[in-house]
């Protein structure tokens, strides 16, 4: 094996570590010839919309941006004035890893964090909080509640706990966000209608991640509530997301919400971690932590075999929430023996 | 010519509006494969910074952000405080389209436009306003200068003219930003030292356009006070500009930095308005509005003119500025053959 | 004469300048005996909304503050989005000397300036602003209009001037602001309803002043538009101008508004400037510039003139516009003796 | 008794209700008489400078401002940039009851609320906070710590625990700020040095709080990092936060600090507080909560006592933090009486 191939072979730090699916890489490689109109008024960009509306079974509308955390920015500060609050998970990215962004965009909006098992919100927390001085100058207004499906820890909200959530958020007026970084993996766990999973149960905002999921550098908010399209548009110009030359972010949309390659590599990446998971149950040294219903996996593994690992090469996250616990991300691009041979690595070093 | 190439070969609207160079399609298809360290800690952006460094004669650092818009807002916001005021050219970009982009990433700073001929700032002026209530709690604080090279208009400043302002710039204090969307122009155009034009003229910032010159979706900011960049580091991750798979948008750069491509590039774009200026010279019924030093010529046509050029599928902005006036603008890709076609149907509907 | 009493009748500087009326006095002390809600729940408060509702001829709404610019700046930020423009004139206060309070409070509206004799909008450039680039997302979205009313240099819209420019801004969609930091004046000057000067002319919303002419620390917004109370209100709290003992601003008010000192007070600083202008018109080397319709007055004094006032103690802006330039500024405390006394003086110096 | 008296009598529910002192009343009716600087350059306010450096054995700056909201906002943004976070008590007013006046000022920084006893933060956490994440830009960076004191449950920082804070605070280099809303009540209640509690411990920004000890309108911000005060005044002038007439404010904190009132004042309302708990310590069917070392008494009631206290009208929050238990607060104008009132109130229902 080159080098380069190993490296490959023994990253499980990120799906963001990974590169693109050759599907993509050719879109991107006929977007390149000839003119086309800027801005997002290009053909791409329009198929993409049609693509997605299909695909949620409804109009929508579409905003392409550069990163997640401006999906997520963005579509929080369309849908919370700022002095308004977010009601998310204590452990979601947007509260911890996107360096205030949301507060950035918002004009200052609070962040809300609530608990909840597997880093999933609490219907019972949230009930509470929905309400929580609702309509008293002194505190800040509950607004909109950000779930992340998947979750960061690879969890993944049932259709019937999403419908919960989505009720509480609905009935007293709040706005519904959806992190979807990993959302393609939670339909691919789940088997359910992409619309079953967001508008049916009242999400206004999807960021509908692509970038983990096998494109380079395009996500996309979609929009189910289109009354906000405008308001997004301006705001996307305004914080620099409008790109000039958009059709090259388009045609990696494209290209993954053709002929289902959004869902085959999210399900390639899920089974990836099962495998790893089945493999990691069998080893007694290693407990699992919650459950990979996704494509991330969390563990405690003795010392030794945390180095033992790093010193082969792997590349993971370790030590970063407990001593000891380490995490694994699979992608479209891992492949079974990669997995298997991580699999028989930490079985060298536990014994 | 098949219905594409016929539309290339009209397209005068907008350097925004060409696709990509080759080299840069074939660097992003290497960056495809196998895994990269995420968030620009990758060897493909070392790299760049490496280049920018030996271009610039001197260590540098860089930001690597998805549109010019953001790199322009992003810099000014490391060089003011919201109480501050950027003074800047009345035509310029940042002052007319950007939807206020500026006054969102730096808190509401404000812009101060100032005149000048050929969308250059009038040194008088500049020198009047750097010291505008400098002060006073009442008004805001002089803090930044922002010019455009080459300019909006397709002018460019000499090097004279840059030390001049960057002195001026830089006697009472005050920060110095330009706007270099389309940056290799000028160097092209004027010949001149890429170090000269900017940080020994006193510029603390420089956004290095890209995208109009071939990349498809990357601009970098220069960083040439490199305590600015701890500040930029955050800013840009808060404004979602930190992209997970950096390597995408930097293979575009490192390509365009490869054996002079920018240079070569813009030196074409050039030559093309050249071209087109002189032809047009020898059209008494068009008027030459400014020379065409870069690559963007504005002229007045009759009115005739400017419809059959529409009635022709031609792709160009008019009637935007004033009545009869049009601008053209030519790239990397606009070919000699299609300025010499469109000097043809001037003619053809000019008599 | 004692010093104070000396320094009282040669300050020309400002009408901020002034103490405050024994009746505002009167009702401070009153307010000072015993407990109170506080935030604005209180009896007084209240009183001050009845009889605001009262001078309008209409339900108003009430956010009492503690400065013009805070009443400025929070009124804009509820009429305008941060991608939005306000419309003002180029030498308004909100334009020129709050340090970018509007845009600190709108999260970066931008300010367009706009042209006009007498400091007074010019009905043919707002037409043309209203609807510049609106809907372009390139672009600051046209989002409201602010006149000042009486003016910055002492002039007033006659109320056909306020209609016309009302429906200019109305017709469009926009809102409309009136900056009222001197609107007792403009009342007095017209002697017209202050229903028909506002709300029966679009106006949205009015920053009443109060401080100029006779209070100490409270000025308010009038709201026309309730729809807009609950977010003025969360607004208001977060800029921390919620103050917890609201009834000693409230107090100042309701004062205010008893009896009609509010009036008599703007009368008495009209006539005042009336005074003066009478006088400074039989001055053959002293020019007056524009028309003193309220308690303000431009004029240009011989060198010798402005020194020797200077010399004296008097105190008023000088040199600030351009050479030779004054202003001076009555207030409902400037005494006939004092502006007898001051015409004396000029004339003196003058030959 | 009159109404009013009864009133005054049972009103326990904050210092904010409370009038303002005689002497401070005086000092407003003096300073009504003629003209006088405005924007803060007046004597008064410059007196005010002046008796705030002796308190503090120190040259400090002061800002005037209208609200103890404007105090802390202005001070935190002046402490941490946008991308930075505040370390602050869960239960702190900053946290829980400005509506996000922090996130406003300070352009989106977070808030990061941290644990401990008594509302006073554990020296532990803070610990770790302050080093979090530092330097990666996936996440703010600490870089204030806000403390009150005396704190709102009615607990007072010993002058160890201040130190001990202060020095985590300060090896890192991170900011102190000083929420003194009832700063008076802990010099009070500490029979210490101001500087010491202040200064000399690392604190950089105090509000200095004086409306709910006895002003009507005026908080002040005591800078004793002066490199801070440019920055500061522009903030402040930005924030609609100066006043033009700013002798009003200055001349209620000038009598504050005279004589010792603001101690006199807050020593009384703490031995009102004292002889509350000393009364109900002595009624077995009611709990105390936490020690009352200042003017905030928490504890729980018999249900029968709560609502017999409300229908003779006491005026008190209740059933806010948890079922059954009671805030009472006193203030410079509690009586003795009103005290002992209450007490036999309470005796009566309790049994």
């Amino acid at each position: 094996m080159s080098n380069s191939t190993t490296a490959a072979a023994r990253t499980f730090s990120s799906d963001n570590a990974a590169g693109a699916s050759p599907e993509i890489v050719d879109a991107v490689v006929r977007a390149a010839a000839g003119p086309a109109s800027p801005y997002g008024s290009d053909d791409i960009t329009a198929g993409v919309r049609g693509k997605l509306s299909e695909i949620f079974e409804r109009d929508v509308d579409l905003l392409i941006v550069s990163t997640g955390s401006a999906a997520n920015a963005l579509s929080l500060a369309a849908l919370t004035p700022p002095w308004g609050s977010v009601l998310c998970h204590r452990d979601s990215h947007i509260n911890n890893d996107e360096c205030g962004a949301p507060e950035f965009y918002t004009a200052g909006a609070k962040l809300v964090p609530l608990g909840g098992d597997d880093a999933k919100i609490d219907a019972g927390e949230l009930r509470a909080a929905v309400r929580n001085k609702a309509g008293d100058v002194h505190s800040v207004e509950p607004s909109v509640v950000s779930v992340t499906q998947s979750t960061e820890t690879g969890s993944v909200y049932s259709l019937d706990e999403l419908r919960t959530l989505g009720s509480i958020v609905k009935e007293p007026g709040l706005r519904f966000h959806m992190d979807g970084a990993r959302f393609a993996g939670a339909v691919a766990a789940l088997g359910a209608h992409p619309a079953d999973l967001t508008w049916r149960a009242g999400v206004d905002l999807l960021s509908f991640g692509a970038t983990k999921n096998g494109t380079m550098t395009a996500e996309a908010i979609v929009v189910f509530d289109r009354s906000l399209t405008p308001e997004l548009s301006f705001r996307a110009k305004r914080a620099g997301q409008l790109a000039s030359k958009m059709r090259f972010h388009a045609a990696q949309l494209d290209a993954y919400l053709t002929d289902g390659l959004w869902l085959r590599n999210a399900t390639h990446a899920n089974a990836m971690a099962a495998r790893l998971q089945d493999g990691v149950k069998a080893i007694p040294e290693v407990d699992l932590l919650g459950a990979a219903e996704a494509n991330i996996l969390f563990c405690r593994l003795p010392r030794q075999v945390t180095e033992g690992l790093l010193a082969e090469g792997y590349a993971f996250y370790h030590d970063r929430w407990e001593p000891g616990v380490v995490r694994f991300v699979t992608s479209f691009a891992t492949t079974p023996q990669s997995v298997d041979d991580l699999l028989d690595t930490i079985r060298r070093y536990a014994v």
